[in-house]
């Protein structure tokens, strides 16, 4: 999959979004929100100039986001987070925005109510999708834009050579996703939930964590 | 409705949420995380010590948090958002975590995979709920614990006694909540979107915006 089937994903599937800011005191704030449209390369979103939203977004110019597609339970859920730099559009987009989400007319149902409206655009930073369902569980990354070496997701682990194959991770994987077959042991990343216990555990510290 | 009203649909009906913290770089980062234990004040979730989510709750002991619950389409969706900050509890009820969501014994199926896992409290903060399936839309906000004045939700929008009755905000208001019926007008603040449509078209200056 690319860039542009991971943002259909957010923009068709998972839709209603949860949005992180951070606020004067440099806390996280969250919401949901709608992703409007998406194009290759980036997703589009609006807010209100009386929002506090507004004002972080304005203020960092940055945000995270994830969702999640439906089914009953986390365990059926498919996940992709996005983080990276917005870019303020004022009021170009918007009526193709209404145009492509009739039902945004039933919360701002006149011209007059759009008036505080604006149009934001993420464009550069990266993302992850997680996918729960499959066993092993599945994550993989990929860049939006330029990329923004800020918003780089979480390096994964990783098993040097001075692993001497005594095999004491294996039974601390809950993934079974550690390949034994040579030494060094061999981690599949795309498969890792990053829980850590392999480090803990390794006698020769030849697992590691990633470098965030 | 109370705050254990509020903690149990994001336990019961929403289960997995978006969680945000903030990096080493002051910039947010999300990530969906299942609510496993909710009691009068407080909401319980495990992570693993060896993910960035781990360092990050260690770092800033806060959190904030967003879900909404199923439906189709946002319309028909309820959000709930808390934010405030948590507590680390080590192992403790991490068997009872096991033991209500019986499901996660997939994703860590012994003993010694769960070595990494640590349970976090949240019990200190403010929530807000936000009902979109309603018309005129609803929003309540829920104090957690003794509640905490950094996440304290950005006070509502209200009209002062510089109001001339002219009326001018009526047509603005997309939610029509805007109580006319005398002068000063008075904003139903429970239906009010925040867009802050009201503040840029008065021309008394009455309509203002939350002090956050």
């Amino acid at each position: 999959m690319e860039t542009s089937d991971y943002l259909r994903i957010l923009k068709e599937e998972i839709h209603s979004a949860v949005f992180a800011t951070v606020d004067e005191d440099g806390l996280p704030v969250t919401r949901v929100i709608d992703i409007m449209l998406a194009d290759e390369n980036s997703l589009y979103f609006i807010t209100a100039k009386g929002k506090e939203f507004y004002r972080q977004l304005m203020n960092r110019r940055y945000v995270a986001v994830s969702g999640m597609t439906g089914g009953e339970g986390s365990m059926q859920k498919k996940a992709v987070s996005v983080r990276g730099r917005v870019a303020n559009m004022g009021k170009c987009l918007l009526d193709q925005v209404f145009a492509e989400n009739p039902y945004m007319a039933e919360i701002y149902p006149t011209r007059e109510s759009r008036r505080a409206l604006e149009v934001f655009r993420l464009c550069e930073g990266w993302g992850e999708y997680f996918d729960l369902s499959a066993k092993p569980i599945i994550r993989r990354s990929f860049r939006l834009g330029a990329g923004d070496g800020q918003a780089e997701p979480q390096e994964g682990y990783h098993i040097t050579e001075d692993c001497d194959g005594c095999g004491l991770c294996l039974s601390q994987c809950p993934q079974n996703c550690i390949d034994s077959s040579r030494t060094p042991f061999k981690i599949q990343a795309e498969h890792c939930l990053h829980c850590g216990n392999c480090v803990e555990i390794c006698p020769q510290k030849a697992a590691r964590g990633g470098s965030k």
